[in-house]
C-alpha cells in the first residue's frame, strides 16, 4: 500500500493528505436542515450530516490528493451512528479512488490489538463468514506498549496489503513532557523513531519506503530533520500543517531531496476553508466543496515552493 | 467516581474488575443459535451474542464485584453492531449497579480528545440538544502525547463525576521496550507515575484518592512496589492476573496496607471459566454465567489471602 501511496502522491504531483474531521459548525445549513429532517437533531442526523458533508468534499478534491485521513473521534462520539458515517465516508473515498488513512492512534496488548487489526486493516470472521469493517488502507498507532502490541497489524499489512503510522513526535504544545525525555544520550521520540525504522524492515515496497510510517509533527521542524536522517526508509505522515501554526518551510526538512518521503495532513483548513477570510467572499457557505477544492490547490502550490 | 468505586470495592469486599472481552469461541452455542436465527451468521448478528453472554454474566456477578471493564476492542472490531452492543453492554451493567471502565486506550492531541472526551464521559451537543452516548464511568488512556492530551478529560471528570485510568506501566511482554527505558535515573514509567500522580491532584475525592487513576500490569511485581511508594494518592487498576500469569502474591505490593489502592482485572479467567479445566466438570456450557460467579468467589479468596 506504500506503493500505492506514493504512486498517486507522484501522480498528483501533492504529498497531501486531506483531514476529514468534520464539526457541526463547518457544516452549512441546508445539508444539516436536510439531516435533522430525516433523522432528527440526533447522534444520527449529525452523523449523516458529517457523511454528506464528506462527500461533497470528496467529489470536489478526488483528482487532486492521493489520501484522505478522517479522524475516527469526530465519528465516534456519535456512538454507532457515528461509526456508520465514519465507515461510509471511508469506502465513499476508496470508490473515488483515494487512499485512506484511518486516524485511530489504537494502543493495546496483543490479543486486544489482534481485534483491532481484524476490524480495521484485516477481516473478521463469524463462524465460517469473512467480513471486511472498516477497510482503512492505513491506520496511526501509539507506539508506548512496544513491538508486540504492534506486530498484529503487521501481519494484516502483509495479508492485505496495508500499512500504519506509528506515532514518534506529535504536534501537540505538550508533546515533548514525555516525548523529548534524554534516554540516554537522544530524545525519546529519536529512540522510538529507531524503533519504529526497525520494524518497517518488515513491511519494505518496491519503492524504498516501508508500509510502516511515522507520525512526525509539522510544529517541530529541527525534530523533523534529525528524524528524517534516523529514519531514511521511514514515510512521514506530518499533521500540524495551517490550522495547528505548522508553515511549509518548517516541514521541508521531513522529505528527501527527490520530494518523497512525507505526506502533509491538512484538516480545518481544507474542509472548513469555506468559513476562512480568504475564501469567504469567493464562495459561498452551500459551495463549501469548491473551497475546499481552492484550498488543496493552494496547499499544493505552497509546498510545491518548498519541496519543489 | 473514585469515592463511588471505593464505596462498591468496600461493600464487596472484593477489588475486582471483571473484563467484558468476549470472543465468539466463549459463547454457548445455543446463545449464537439465536442471533444467527435472528441477524445471520453476520457482524450484527456477533455483536449480539456478545451482548446476550454479557448480560447472563452481570446477572451472575453484580452482587459480588464492585466493576466491569469492557474492551471496546472486541466490539469495535464489528463496526456499528458492536458499537452498538458495547452501549448496551455498559448501560446494562449500571442498571445492574456496577462500576463501568471503558478500556478503550485512546490518545490524542487536545481538540480530538475533546471529541472522545464528550462521547465517552461527557455530553455532545447536536444544536440545542445533548446527547450522553457511551456513559461510561471510567476510561483508560495513554499518555504518549503528555498532559494537554489528557486534560479534555479532567472537565468532564468534574462536570459529570468520572475518572480515568492512564497507561503507566502495561502487563505485555515488550511493554519494557520504551517503559522501562532510563531518563535519566529512573524508568519512563516512574516518570510518567509521577507525572500522572501530578494531574491527580486536580480531580482528589473525599477518600484520599484521586479520580485519575493508573494502569499498573501485575506481570511487573517490583515495578508495582515502586509505583505504589512513587503515587500514593492513585488507585491502581491491574490488568494480567489469572490468564495473563499475575499471581495474587506478586500484585500484594500495589495495595496500600488499609486493602485500598488498588483494582485487579481478570477477563478470560472469569468470562470464560466454564471451558476451563477447574470448572468444565462442575458446569455445562449453559451454565457459563454461574461458572463465572463461582471464578469470581475463587478469585476473590485469592486475593483476601493477600491483601488480607
Amino acid at each position: 500500500m506504500i506503493d500505492t501511496l506514493i504512486q498517486k502522491i507522484e501522480a498528483t504531483k501533492n504529498p497531501t493528505v486531506v483531514g476529514l474531521d468534520p464539526r457541526l459548525s463547518y457544516i452549512p445549513s441546508i445539508i444539516k436542515e436536510e439531516a435533522y429532517d430525516l433523522w432528527g437533531k440526533t447522534t444520527k442526523g449529525a452523523a449523516e450530516a458529517f457523511y454528506t458533508f464528506n462527500t461533497r468534499i470528496i467529489d470536489e478534491i478526488a483528482d487532486l490528493v492521493p489520501a484522505v485521513k478522517p479522524q475516527i473521534a469526530m465519528y465516534e462520539q456519535y456512538g454507532a451512528a457515528g461509526i456508520e458515517s465514519y465507515i461510509k465516508t471511508i469506502l465513499y473515498a476508496k470508490q473515488k479512488g483515494l487512499v485512506v488513512i484511518g486516524d485511530i492512534k489504537r494502543s493495546d496488548i496483543a490479543s486486544t490489538a489482534e481485534a483491532y487489526s481484524d476490524g480495521h486493516i484485516g477481516r473478521v470472521v463469524v463462524e465460517e463468514e469473512q467480513y471486511e469493517v472498516y477497510s482503512e488502507d492505513f491506520i496511526t498507532l501509539n507506539p508506548y506498549l512496544g513491538y508486540d502490541s504492534i506486530a498484529p497489524y503487521i501481519d494484516n499489512c502483509k495479508k492485505y496489503d496495508r500499512g500504519m503510522f506509528i506515532l514518534v513526535k506529535t504536534s501537540n504544545p505538550n508533546s515533548g513532557e514525555i516525548q523529548d525525555l534524554d534516554v540516554g544520550g537522544e530524545a525519546l521520540y529519536e529512540r522510538v523513531g529507531k524503533l519504529v525504522h526497525g520494524w518497517g524492515e518488515k513491511l519494505m515496497g518496491s519503492r524504498g519506503y516501508s508500509a510502516i510510517g511515522a507520525v512526525v509533527g509539522a510544529t517541530h521542524p529541527e525534530q523533523g530533520k534529525k528524524l528524517r536522517a534516523l529514519m531514511p526508509h521511514t514515510y512521514f505522515l506530518v499533521p500540524g500543517y495551517g490550522a495547528q501554526g505548522g508553515v511549509a518551510k518548517d516541514l521541508a526538512a521531513c522529505f528527501h531531496k527527490d520530494g518523497l518521503g512525507a505526506i502533509v495532513n491538512s484538516s480545518r483548513g481544507i474542509i472548513a476553508a469555506h468559513q476562512m477570510p480568504r475564501y469567504k467572499a469567493q464562495f459561498t457557505e452551500n459551495e463549501h466543496g469548491q473551497a475546499s477544492r481552492q484550498a488543496v490547490l493552494d496547499m499544493r502550490a505552497d509546498l510545491q515552493e518548498v519541496i519543489g
